[in-house]
Formats: C-alpha cells, sequence, structure tokens
C-alpha cells in the first residue's frame, strides 16, 4: 500500500514563499502553495513603477510560470480566514485545508501607527496596484496644476511629502526628484516647475538608521542636492485630501502624502491564536517554528525573531534565508535528523538615492557610495529580478531612462468613465468670466 | 500692433488627432488640444494586451511626450461637456475655450445596439483599462476553474463566446485559442484544459465582411483548424454572468462575453446640436467640415462621409487621412487658398489570426494570407507603434512569445483587499465536508 504523501502549505509567494517551494519541490512531499495573487512581486522597485520609470508588469511575474516545472506542487489562489492549530487544518475562502507542516510567508503591510487620517489620504508602496496608483496621482495633480491660476494651489498640487527616510523614503524620494526635474520640467513647459517640492520628513535624527554615519551623511547631502528638502526628527500626526499635519502643530500644504515610516506584520498574522510582538510579529523559536508547533514555520517580515540580541530585520535576504532554511528543516524532520538553528548571514544593505549615485553596506564592513554602489545595486537588482524578459525589458527601460532622461511609463490608467448621453451639469454651471480665468485659454 | 493668432481646439488624440496636430504644428496657429487621458492609444494591439501577449505600456504613448518638441501646442487633460456653435466656444470641465477652427476627434465606443444585459456583462476593447479587465478576467475564471469540482460550472468557467467576426473578433479569438492551448494548458495541470471553448458568433454569413470571399474562406478554416467554433447566421440577444442568450432561444454557458460586433460615435457627438446618422456619426461635407459651420471639421470614426457611393469605414487609415486633410484645409484657408475635396485613399487592410498567419488585402488586389501577410502584418505595426522603446519592448514581447510559445504577461492585476483586523466570516461558515470535497484537496 502507498503511503501518503507528507502534505505542506504554503502561504505566499514572496521573496521567503518562493525559497521555500524550491528547497521543498522533489523531495516526496506534497506541496500546495496559497497566494491571494497569481503573480510573485518583486517589492524593491515598485518604487520605479511609481515614478514611471518602469511597467508594472517588469516587477510582477506569474507564480504559475515560476511553478510550471514543478510537478509535485499545487497553486490556489486563494485567501486564509483562520488557522486551527489543533487540528492542522488552515480555512481558507474556498474550504479547509489539511497540513503536516505549514509555513505562513505573507509578508508586511504598511503600518500608519493608528493615524486615521493618514491611512486614508496617503498613498504606500506594499502592493502592484499602490503604484499604479500613486504614478496615476503624480502624473494626475501636475495636469491639475497646470490648469490651475490659484497660486497657492498650483503649489500644493506640485508639493510632495514623504515621510519615513528609511531605503523605500530615500529611494521613492531620489526618483520623483528626477521625475519632475528632468522629466515633467519639459512636459509641462506652461509650469513653473522650479516651484515643485519634495518634502521628507523623519521622525528620527538621521536617514537610513541602520547604515553607517558615513553614508547616512552621503544621503542627506545628495538628496539635499538633488533639491529634497530634508527635515529630521519630525513627526507627522495627521492629513487631509491637500495638507500634512505636524506634531510641532504647523502645516504643510500638499495633495500627496507618501508614506514609508513603518509596516507590520500581515493580516494572517492576527489568524494564529498566538501572542504577538511589535508590530504584530510572530515569535519563532530556533528552528523558525512555534513554541509549541514545531511543524507550523513563520518567515520573512510575518516573523519576530533576535539574534545576538538584535531583532532581525524585515528585509529580503532575512526571508530568503529563512525559506531556505524552512526548506531544510522540513527535510530533515522528515529524515528523522536534527538542523542547526536558523542563522541570518547578513550580505549587506543598499539604497539607490539616483542617476549614478547609490549607498552600499556591504559584508565585512565595506562602505561603497556614489557611481561604483549604484554600479552595484544595479548588477544585483538584474541578478534577482525573477525571468529573462523582466530583466531585460526592466534594463532597457533603466538604459532610456538613463541616457534620454526620460521615463516612458508616465501614463494615467485610471481612466474617467465616458459620459453616456446628452452631457449633464451635476452642479450649477460655472460662473464662465471665473472659469475662463482660471484656465487661462479664453481670448 | 500683435495680430491675435487664431486658435484651434483639437478634441481627441487618437489616430486621427495626432496627425491634425502634426500638421497644423509651426503655422503660426496657437493650437490646444483636450483629451480625456494622457496618452495616445494605439488601439490596434488591445486585443494582445487582452490576453497577456504584451504589456498595457506598450500600447500607450503619452501625449506630453508626443507634443514635447510643438511649443506651439497646449495639451489640456479635460473632457467637452458642450459645444456652443454660434458663439465658437467649447464647454469644458474646467471651463469654456473659444476657437476659431475646431476639429473633433474622439473615435468611437462599442455599440451594444441597445442589448443592455449585453452591456452589463460583456468585455469589450475600446479602452486601455477594457484590456486589462478582461486579461484579468481570462486568468481570473481559470483560477476559479482550478477550483471548482462540478463539471458543468467548470467547463462554463472555460468556456469564451466572442461575438462579431470583423478583425477585432477574428484576432482575439485567435490570439485567445493560442494563450489557452499554449499557454494555459501548461500553467493548470490540473484542468482538463482540452474542454476550453471559444465559441465565435456572427450575425451575417461570413467572417471578415469586407475582405475578399478567398480570404474570408481562409481565415474561416484557419480559425477552426485552430479550434474556435464560429458559427454564422447566430446573433445574440441577452446575456447573464454565466450564459448568453441567441436569437434562436438556445443559450450557451459561458462566464466571458467578448463583444465586438459593432461601435458608435463617441458620446462627444452628442454635444453637437446637428443630426446624426447611423451609429450617431456626424454628417461631414466635403471637407471633412460641418455643412453650416465650415470651420468645425469632424474626422475618423465620429465622422460620417460616403465616397462613390460608400461609407468611409471607421478605420486608422481613414482618421489619419482625414487629420492631414484637415491640417492642410484650415492652413489653405488662412492663406485664404482652395483645396480639394477629401478624398480617402485605401491602402489596404489586414488582420492576424495567429502565429505565423494573417489575411491582407492590399491596394491593387493583392491578395496575401498566411506567413507572407503575417511578417507584413509584423513590419506594418511594428512601423505604426509610436516611440522607439515601445517597438523595441513590444518586438521582445512578441519574439519571447513566439519562440517560447509564452505570455509573460499573465498578471491579475485587480488585486483583493487585503483583510484588516482579525478574520470575519460574513456569511455561515461553509460546510466543511461539502468544500472539501469541493477543493479536491482536503486528505
Amino acid at each position: 500500500m502507498e503511503v501518503a504523501m507528507k502534505k505542506v502549505i504554503v502561504v505566499g509567494m514572496g521573496f521567503g514563499g518562493v525559497r521555500v517551494v524550491n528547497g521543498l519541490s522533489g523531495k516526496g512531499l506534497d506541496v500546495t502553495v496559497l497566494d491571494r495573487r497569481n503573480f510573485h512581486l518583486f517589492q524593491p522597485l515598485l518604487y520605479q513603477v511609481a515614478t514611471a520609470m518602469i511597467d508594472q508588469d517588469s516587477v510582477a511575474y506569474s507564480i504559475r510560470a515560476i511553478l510550471r516545472k514543478r510537478k509535485d506542487v499545487r497553486f490556489l489562489m486563494s485567501s486564509v480566514q483562520s488557522i486551527d492549530l489543533t487540528n492542522k487544518r488552515v480555512l481558507t475562502i474556498d474550504g479547509p485545508l489539511d497540513y503536516d507542516y505549514l509555513v505562513l510567508a505573507a509578508g508586511s503591510v504598511t503600518n500608519f501607527f493608528g493615524l486615521d487620517s493618514v491611512q486614508q489620504h496617503a498613498f504606500d508602496l506594499k502592493q502592484l496596484n499602490d503604484a499604479v496608483s500613486l504614478r496615476n496621482h503624480i502624473l494626475s495633480v501636475y495636469e491639475r496644476a497646470a490648469k490651475e491660476t490659484d497660486t497657492k494651489v498650483r503649489e500644493a498640487l506640485m508639493t510632495f511629502v514623504v515621510v519615513g527616510g528609511g531605503p523605500t523614503g530615500v529611494e521613492f524620494a531620489g526618483s520623483l526628484s528626477e521625475l519632475t526635474h528632468h522629466v515633467l520640467t519639459k512636459d509641462f513647459p506652461e509650469l513653473h516647475t522650479e516651484k515643485s517640492r519634495i518634502i521628507m520628513l523623519e521622525a528620527m535624527d538621521r536617514l537610513l538608521a541602520p547604515f553607517p554615519p558615513e553614508l547616512q551623511q552621503y544621503t542627506l547631502h545628495k538628496l539635499q542636492k538633488m533639491g529634497v528638502e530634508v527635515r529630521l526628527n519630525t513627526a507627522v500626526v495627521g492629513a487631509t485630501p491637500d495638507s500634512v499635519q505636524l506634531k510641532d502643530g504647523s502645516e504643510i500644504a500638499s495633495h500627496t502624502l507618501f508614506w514609508a515610516a513603518g509596516v507590520k506584520a500581515a493580516p494572517l498574522a492576527d489568524a494564529l491564536p498566538v501572542e504577538k510582538t511589535r508590530g504584530g510579529r510572530v515569535p519563532v523559536e530556533a528552528e523558525l517554528s512555534l513554541k509549541d508547533h514545531p511543524e507550523v514555520f513563520v518567515i520573512g517580515d510575518m516573523a519576530y525573531r533576535e539574534q545576538d540580541g538584535v531583532a532581525l530585520p524585515g528585509v529580503a535576504q532575512v526571508a530568503m534565508q529563512g525559506g531556505d532554511y524552512v526548506a531544510k528543516a522540513i527535510i530533515a524532520r522528515e529524515r528523522g535528523q536534527q538542523i542547526a538553528p536558523f542563522r541570518y548571514f547578513n550580505k549587506g544593505s543598499m539604497a539607490v538615492i539616483g542617476r549614478h549615485s547609490a549607498v552600499a553596506n556591504t559584508l565585512g564592513g565595506l562602505k561603497l557610495k556614489g557611481f561604483l554602489a549604484w554600479l552595484a545595486w544595479l548588477g544585483l537588482h538584474l541578478f534577482y529580478l525573477i525571468g529573462f524578459r523582466n530583466r531585460v525589458v526592466t534594463l532597457l527601460n533603466w538604459a532610456y531612462e538613463y541616457f534620454r532622461y526620460n521615463r516612458q511609463v508616465r501614463l494615467i490608467t485610471s481612466e474617467p468613465p465616458l459620459q453616456e448621453g446628452p452631457p449633464v451639469q451635476e452642479n450649477a454651471p460655472p460662473d464662465e468670466a471665473e472659469t475662463a480665468e482660471k484656465l487661462r485659454l479664453v481670448g
């Protein structure tokens, strides 16, 4: 009689989930992958989608394409509703699934720290559609500014507030600065685009907190040189559609608030009946598993684990190494073998600031900045982008932008509905003289 | 004293509008371009976006990028509410604009011929987001089919109905057939994808009505060989989310109805206080202008004009030649010169059916079919795609698909919202035994 294969469920196909599946496939296990989306997302480049540099399809890759050669892995596009640890069962919106091993790798969502008005009005960058919405918005406020005669409103439309001086905030601010100064200036000759402002707000006293002071300083000066107004020790407490409220009681008139001030574990963590730690993360043991349930693993941004007294950071490297480790741990258990506790090996971190400018803090303490760091960033990101075609298309976009100071993808894809039937004015007709002045176009 | 420049307003930056602006720029006129979108759309390739062959950004090109070198042309992203022919004034949602010459080139929308249930449930392909929605839907019904155990429902999810045997219907059906047979078959090993059906319904007794019978026959046989069930003399009268009702009283179980059975003039035509003709089109005189208002031109799909007793077709060539002509007509008038009436020169038409297979009816009566016609199609479309980068990226996608029988862009980008907070079940919990059976995954 055939022995039933052990069932492994992997929830989430981000950087961690992909590694788990790669490690488990072909090992005599029955692997089911769950994801709400049908694609893997290369999150570190979302800011480039938001700033019209690369197209959205360059950062997304079909999960079924990734799994195509893995005949022992099944994909289910679904969402998890709850997890029954006792009966080893996951309840999805499509019904229950039993498991012998469960790997949770659903990543993180933006943390607005309970600031409801900010959550309501701010843009963030966690999902593909976030990036497209932000791109549409940035281009739309420029189109609105081009039609606006009230100087104050026009300047508020051209003012962008970036909250959070971590890698995402720095990379977005740098890329946005280049978009406005090199591209939109030429696209909107009717606007005084030098009035465009990018204001970066950071609650701490420095940018890129985990980087060495030398690279923090370089980043600050480079951003300032690119026209970004950096305000350290500045906290945001609220927002409206056209303003950002600061803790000191002052206000910035702006129609665009980009929030990159923190993340918390994906809501999937709430489906686990265990106590969470800071940011809703799930504390895990030495094997990245739950305390009383060694068959349940949590990796990446969802997990909380300290190493040498410091919490592991929420970066792709931790998720990827965690994924590799969990696959090995499951295989070892099946063979009745022991495996050493998980140890994160920090290969270094980097952030790109602009054209030929980046900072990199590599393993062994080597610090790079400027052009060399930027080249390293370029090579690494091309290497990690899944799929030949994505690499080529993305490289082509980068080259196009680099040599022509251009942005190809500056499309507003949130199309207004077509008016059907005879035009109806919902409000009273505008005062023609007033709107004529407003448009500066009637002769 | 300086003489005020004559004001020209061009509404719509499709194939016609772009040509008008190209012809008028640099001629001492004050040109304002209005469009609801900020991009020019290469509509003939929308079906390839819908079938995951090329990315959406390959068929759209920033209007401000097109206009960048034309300092005498202004762009206004806006919509027209009404037109005051007497006072030569256009009322936009952003206020009124005066003109000396007005060119209306807003194209067409899908004609559902008053079939409300069809309009509600069918997909069409006129706007960029239509193509993305259709792509998301095609991939989503497959994902749903992969989770469905009811054979009838599963087969209905994998059945696609294409209404209209014109070029759009033929090209979409051919491309969809290749997507399902070469790509989705491999992506969904758990599905019997041979059960997937594509049914083409055409109310007339032949496909590609304006083509010579020889090419119509070739197209019919080629589609049938590709697995498309073609039903001629078949009309649709209604639809629900999971069925299509035919005139003979029968019904097809299908979750996807694609409608390419006709177009009508864009709603902008309703803003013109003149009598319309078939399909809401605006009758124009020999100079493509309104009868009593020679300063108002209508071109492309919005206009109705007969030549040698036959109505000009709603194709890109007519719009482009009309645009060139109107620019010349306006310049001639300004110089007090006469211009000969507009004459459309038919350079030929083509439709691609599948890999190395197309039909082309060229000027001089030369008929091409098969590989040679396909090569001609490839060259022409690359030539007409605006912008170097779009050409390269599109070619790359085509080459990738051609050599690897693959589709890169098979992403479902309509993401479900993240559940926030503890999971809440809106309905009663599903019967576990039933859903377990439904999923075929619980052991």
